[in-house]
């Protein structure tokens, strides 16, 4: 797993169209086990004023109705350490590995992950966290919202 | 905390819209510390081809962009036991508590949420877990996909 993956690089590239938009700079994408994109999106807040659609969610969404087999051993990328709702839509579909961008600007619900038995990759990119502490400095009460912290 | 509180009957009006429609008979509202109803919904995974808007994330989709301080205290209702990805995003959010329908038909997140410093109340509802057993009766493959188990 690195950040060489399709997954990886379509997930960036989902952040990439994100701040583009103006909108909280994170992407995701979900590989079946096989190496086939099943969905790719990325974060809606700012963009639909989704408190619902985080990057993880949206690819979840984008990949569409699927059969449990449908996910088994998949892989979800992020660009970012997932959040709890995230951490718990990949518990549910049950994915294999979730590989995120970077986790210095925020950590989520790693530990659930592993304890929930889905492995966790940090491909520690440099462009995932330079998208975050750009956004975050330009945009905090954006940012705050979307993980349902006071704005500091 | 009772099935007379005006969210649990939200939710439960919400969950049997669901039923009328062909969908998974789960609703869910979310109300403030003062009382007041956020937002509401009910599962779209028959109605809108959605694996991700479950009854909560439809309510705290329908209840919009919110700061932190508006989930303060608030409650979640939701007609039956939360699954993972619903446990998160009342975690992320930060609910004071969640009070559910039902957890005679599935076991979703309540053990997390506790640990989490989640107030979880049942109120055994007959009519919600009416709801549930007939549909999934009626359509057991989209209830197993709609929590990620293969068909039984
Ligand atoms: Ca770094
Ligand atoms: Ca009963
Ligand atoms: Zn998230
Ligand atoms: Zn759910």
């Amino acid at each position: 797993m690195s950040q060489s993956d399709i997954g990886f690089k379509a997930a960036l590239e989902e952040a990439r169209k994100g701040a583009d938009e103006g909108g909280v700079p994170i992407g995701a994408c979900l590989v079946s086990a096989d190496g086939k994109i099943l969905g790719r999106g990325h974060n809606m807040r700012v963009q639909k004023n989704s408190p619902t659609i985080h990057a993880e969610i949206s690819a979840l969404e984008n990949a569409g109705r699927l059969p449990a087999s449908a996910y088994k051993d998949a892989t979800m990328y992020t660009t970012l350490s997932p959040c709890d709702m995230c951490t718990g839509a990949c518990i549910l579909y049950k994915v294999r590995r979730v590989v995120l961008g970077e986790n210095n600007t925020f950590v989520g619900g790693e530990a659930h992950l592993k304890e929930r038995g889905v492995e966790v990759v940090n491909v520690r990119s440099e462009e995932c966290e330079k998208l975050m502490t750009t956004f975050i400095k330009k945009h905090p009460e954006d940012w705050y919202e979307d993980i349902g912290e006071p704005s500091k």
